[in-house]
């Protein structure tokens, strides 16, 4: 055993291990979004003494850190292993830490009838006697048979507590039913009137959790967190990475989402004042990595072509095999997936939006790692996937970072003289740009003609923020002085080609979709924009840089998390359940790298569109 | 800790805890029938050093030893707590060792047809390419479609592999099918020919459990164990009790009875040569005490009257729930109870002797520590459970003891000189006399005019057997000299009082259901004795004393271990588990101390019938 000092703590670690896996087993979060494989060179720490009991300074270390930085004790500590026992001093600078992020919870709610598939009755039963002596189970299913709920089965969670709630409580119960089918639990007098339910939108980055009373389908409360999980890596791929490297690593990343979502319960029913065995039912909506992930079903394949789920229909478990801290009797309802890249989640922003009722076509794009894109109407609707990548989320940005404390999320730039005016989240001096920050960065530089249509810098301005350094073409958009981090804040010649291929990937996704279905784009009449960076991003800029087609500003509308709208939708209506598992199996699936043309209509995006 | 010293091994044991306790969770089993109360004085240890650290000798123990005994150091070890610290040297008598006891395990088999709830299908399926990209789920249910079966579940443990098997194997899997509903498991490749199945039948003292080829219905082995619950306890009653005194004994009771089950099956897999994984279906018959044990249901209410069960109708759950070592998606199916007495095993009785298909009248004895008793036909069913107590397991009987080695088990009486003659089990020098000896002595003594009509000693008689001892009239079986434990055993006044007892019970128990049919005791055509003891005791000293109505013996027929053979009925038949949910409904219970004239019946039944 070694021992790592950390901020006043004393952790044990075995020796062979890397110091990443250490602190993040003590329950410490770092910043590790490749997944601890060395290639992001985020889980920076600084080891202050003890560097002998650690591994040699790799090469991919040496490429991560300056001159002084090495000195000063920088390691990368997904490849510091501890090789020999001994005490090892280490430090976690502010820009490794895992800090939570702005979390987008709320979404646009259409109405939808009640009809849960949780209903409670209070019953009093006759007390046995020497002449009625029937079983317990029988007493209680011959009473509802006279309410008229006939061929019940008993839960088995149910069961075990049966005998004694019906004694404790002087044969009067409330008894929980499922479906019309099961009695998932009984407890003792009248609760008819406490009767929750809980949604849940699993995301890469955020879990959203929302509390719901079942009884009249309102959202009691919401409470959201940072998807654990980050902590094993940023996006589903490197996850999917981890899962595959040793076979306890998809448990781990299971216990991680679990432990998340806990925490959100616990958070709830203490806000509301409600016990975790007063939630009955849970519904959930994740894309499908993060659904088999949630069902400890390895995800191997997602992310593999060509791309094939487990399982894509919705599922019923019981919460207690997942170890979910809500009534022992509850299920778990999760939303069905669509294909590979397309999961619950999708699903969701389509009963969220209710496009597969609009009369008109309708677009709808749920911008993240993978950008999902819905085209079509209730009469036909098809579905891609784009790999728009990290560049949203800070990543292959120089100065990008996550919607965090401290980034830049808003950016106008005066065209007369080229000055920048900008927001940063917290109110606090800048430490790095975000998505919306960047998307806001690069439309603005094209408006003010910094950047041409082609997305290279005309070089024919004369201003002291727009320079060459190490030969690349930037615009300071915060000189050092106002940033936390001492340094110039700009955005690069290469930023703005990694804004312009994710905004291609998502135009090409469009194209690609109105082609097969044979419309024209002046033919969408309403655009719906999901997820947190759809939230975020500014519309015109978004259009400015043709992430999708001209169309009026009033016509594209802002769902927000329509994930967890979908999942609140599936937990208070039964007829939402089946409309989506009919959308599961109806929506077309266009896989766009096998796609006829798919290259063309790529490059033909690349270019920004002409200023109108 | 102290510790115990015991046949060459050293016990950790707690300070507070009984030498009961401590023993018999070290895995050592004891005699321990009122489950540690200090009533039954079964626990007898002889304690050689450590005295000192144990609690003194209490007034339970005194009047169980004589002062020899207590010289000795022997105690009741439920009685001696260990107070302080320190080593303890105990030796246990051969009579307190738990030992295995004649078991039954064969039953009559009536023929059912063969219609399993499991069937194995193997499919091919098409592998995934850029244009077909369904899920896996998908691809399954689809291909199983075209076979027929539609509408199909996949069970959480099946999902789980699902992804890994269908790539592992090429695409072609054998899928496990329950009840055309649900896919429990999938596998590699062609297995369609290995389809096994378990059926149990948990009584109190024995576990008897069959492994069956679902594929053709046959019994390939079977394997037996004393229940190991019999160390908290001999019958249902002490039991129950101690499941009643701590919240966690239920647990150890459960935990002791699939130990023995996992034993079991353990066993007969190393027979056949197969692997737990491929046991799909298991069924269980037990008494309702046993049943609900089995279920980790609390048996509290099973004891006291109205003795209603928690659960009445036939229950499915996964093996995994209770922790069984079979296949992951494998279910329990658990026969149906009728009412408190009257359990699952009394339904298997019914289901094995087929009397609910009969023309005739027909009456069926289940003997043991409750006797079940069922009367009628095809048209109409009664059944009614007397409390005969534990003669039958040598409860009550000064030399009684269970049907072990060194059990008299036979008895014949010369009436001319009174000179006996008797079988010993295991042909060694007997140590005691078992239910069907017991039975045997009392008929030959009445048949030898040794009692008379009203059981009592006829004191004309000249012979060295017939005695008096400490003024109890006794018939000595066999000198101490042919023992092995140094004394004469004897049959006394008081053993032909508690047989009598027991019969009357039996025979009330008749009576009453043929009042209640309105039928006469010569109306009945045939007589099934079921279970252990109605397997060994000799039906002609059974109707001599009066245990059932004087029908021809050749209308008596021994069904065996009915409960065993109705399990493994339901194992291979969803008809018979029709069959019997239906029974479980239909049979109408009587309970006898409530019945009208229940008294008079019971006084009218103590005398021997009048000799013919």
């Amino acid at each position: 055993m070694a021992t790592i000092k950390l901020e006043a703590r004393e952790l044990e670690a075995h020796v062979g291990e890397n110091l990443l896996s250490s602190i993040i087993n003590s329950g410490i979060f770092l910043s590790a979004p490749c997944g601890g494989r060395g290639t992001c060179g985020k889980c920076r720490i600084i080891v202050n003494k003890g560097g002998e009991f650690l591994s040699n300074f790799s090469n991919l270390e040496r490429a991560a850190f300056n001159e002084e930085e090495i000195k000063e004790g920088y390691r990368l500590s997904c490849l510091a292993k501890i090789e020999r026992e001994g005490t090892i001093e280490v430090e976690i600078p502010i820009e490794s830490k895992y800090e939570p992020q702005k979390l987008l919870v709320i979404g646009v709610e259409p109405s939808v009838k009640l009809n849960a598939p949780i209903r409670k009755y209070f019953v009093k039963l006759p007390p046995p006697t020497l002449k009625d002596f029937r079983a317990d189970s029988d007493r209680l299913l011959d009473t509802l048979a006279e309410k008229g709920l006939y061929d019940l089965t008993i839960s088995y969670e149910a069961l075990k507590v049966l005998g004694n709630v019906l004694r404790d409580s002087n044969w009067e119960v409330t008894v929980v039913v499922r479906d019309e089918k099961e009695i998932i639990w009984v407890e003792a007098g009248n609760t008819e009137d406490r009767n929750f339910g809980f949604a849940l939108d699993v995301g890469t980055t955020k879990l959203a959790g929302y509390l719901v009373d079942l009884n009249s389908g309102k959202i009691l409360n919401h409470s959201s967190l940072v998807n654990p999980q980050g902590a094993f890596g940023g996006d589903v791929i490197s996850r999917i990475a981890y899962s595959m490297k040793e076979p306890k690593n998809l448990e781990k990343l299971n216990k991680a989402v679990i432990r998340g979502v806990n925490e959100i319960l616990s958070d709830l029913c203490k806000k509301e004042n409600i016990d975790a065995n007063e939630i009955y039912e849970v519904s959930v909506a994740g894309n499908t990595t993060m659904h088999h992930i949630f069902l400890n079903l390895p995800p191997k394949n997602v992310a593999y072509a060509p791309y094939t789920p487990i399982l894509r229909g919705s599922y019923s478990i019981k919460a207690e095999k997942l170890e979910l801290s809500v009534n022992r009797g509850a299920y778990i309802f999760i939303l069905p997936n669509l294909a590979g890249h397309v999961g619950a989640d999708v699903v969701a922003d389509i009963l969220a939006s209710q496009i597969y009722k609009a009369e008109d076509l309708s677009l709808l794009i749920d911008i993240g790692t993978n950008t999902e894109i819905i085209l079509g109407n209730k009469d036909r609707l098809a579905a891609a996937s784009a790999p728009s990548g990290p560049a949203f989320e800070g990543g292959h940005i120089k100065f990008g970072m996550k919607g965090e404390i401290g980034a830049i999320e808003k950016v106008w730039i005066n065209p007369d003289n080229l000055e920048p005016e900008y927001k940063v989240i917290g109110d606090v001096k800048p430490r790095g740009i975000c998505g919306s920050g960047i998307v806001d960065a690069v439309a603005h530089m094209y408006k003010a003609n910094i950047v041409n249509e082609s997305g290279k810098w005309v070089t024919t301005l004369n201003n002291n923020r727009i320079r060459k350094n190490d030969n690349i073409y930037e615009y300071v958009l915060a000189w050092k002085d106002e940033t936390s981090i001492g340094k110039d804040i700009a955005v690069t010649q290469p930023d703005v080609r990694a804004i312009q291929l994710v905004k291609a990937t998502i135009a090409t996704g469009i194209e690609v979709l109105l082609t097969y279905l044979k419309v024209r784009s002046k033919d969408i009449k309403k655009v719906f924009l999901a997820g947190a960076f759809g939230n975020y991003v500014d519309p015109q800029s978004a259009r400015t840089i043709g992430m999708y087609p001209n169309i009026p500003l009033r016509n594209v509308r802002f769902i927000g998390n329509a994930a967890g709208v979908g999942a609140r939708l599936a937990l208070i209506s039964k007829d939402i359940r089946e409309e989506a598992e009919k959308l599961s199996r109806k929506i077309e699936f266009i896989p766009l790298s096998s796609f006829q043309g798919f290259q063309e209509i790529f490059l033909s995006q690349v270019n920004f569109p002409k200023k109108s």
